[in-house]
């Protein structure tokens, strides 16, 4: 019998760790389609900021709009960059700079800015100030 | 002379007119590849939540995840299922609930339930109980 023991246990281990690997390491493909869902939701919002920005000013829209944003700079991006998706197609190819992926100091930098300049946003959306807004989305937008 | 004019005024009156049309309402298929990217978002991070709770339990990560959801449940995704967007191909043929563009009032109330629950997890998930964050994650769940 002991014959079959072993490959049996060798097969529910391995069975066990594939499992666990499944259930914590997305795709690269997935990831990257996360990736690209992330800056199309920024892109959203950054569109309706500037159509108020452009046109009539909706206070309650940028405030929608920047809460969504500085909530997204604070969602921990940096897990939707993990080796093995510098290249790789989500909903289409990555355009993902390597950089971001070899120069870890400069990646956690831009990261930090962003979050900066995204939670300042929100605050400034606050006040219903559209002139600030203006300065604030500029600097965010420089990020 | 006057007999230029007034097609120039005409020009001028349609080309701002499209222009403006072009600014304000982006194509069906920008919106549901925006709608579609939301869902993934979403699953981002209720993909994170469910990992903290079938694992070990990451405070801060669950925080960010229901602080991400929560804004986007607050964004006003309502803009996001405008009429004419019910079929179509955004990064995938969309796959919309044809209810949710002939009932309103039902998908108000859905919309309103899951701002409701999004927000309570948000405030539950600061408390750092993953017992009362599980009970809250199986309610937004059933929005």
């Amino acid at each position: 019998m002991k014959k079959f023991v072993k490959p049996l246990l060798v097969a529910l281990i391995f069975g066990a760790t594939t499992a666990a690997i499944a259930q914590q390491a997305p795709k690269p493909e997935q990831i990257i389609k996360w990736r690209q869902s992330v800056y199309q939701v920024l892109a959203w919002n950054n569109g309706r900021i500037k159509a108020s920005l452009d046109g009539t000013y909706n206070k309650d829209e940028v405030i929608r709009s920047a809460n969504a944003i500085a909530a997204l700079a604070n969602a921990g991006l940096g897990a939707l960059y993990p080796a093995g998706t510098e290249t790789g197609k989500g909903w289409h190819d990555t355009t993902v700079k390597p950089e971001l992926f070899t120069d870890g100091a400069k990646a956690g930098e831009a990261a930090k800015k962003f979050i900066t300049e995204a939670n300042e946003l929100a605050k400034v959306a606050n006040t219903g100030d559209a002139a600030a807004v203006k300065v604030q989305f500029g600097k965010l937008g420089q990020t």
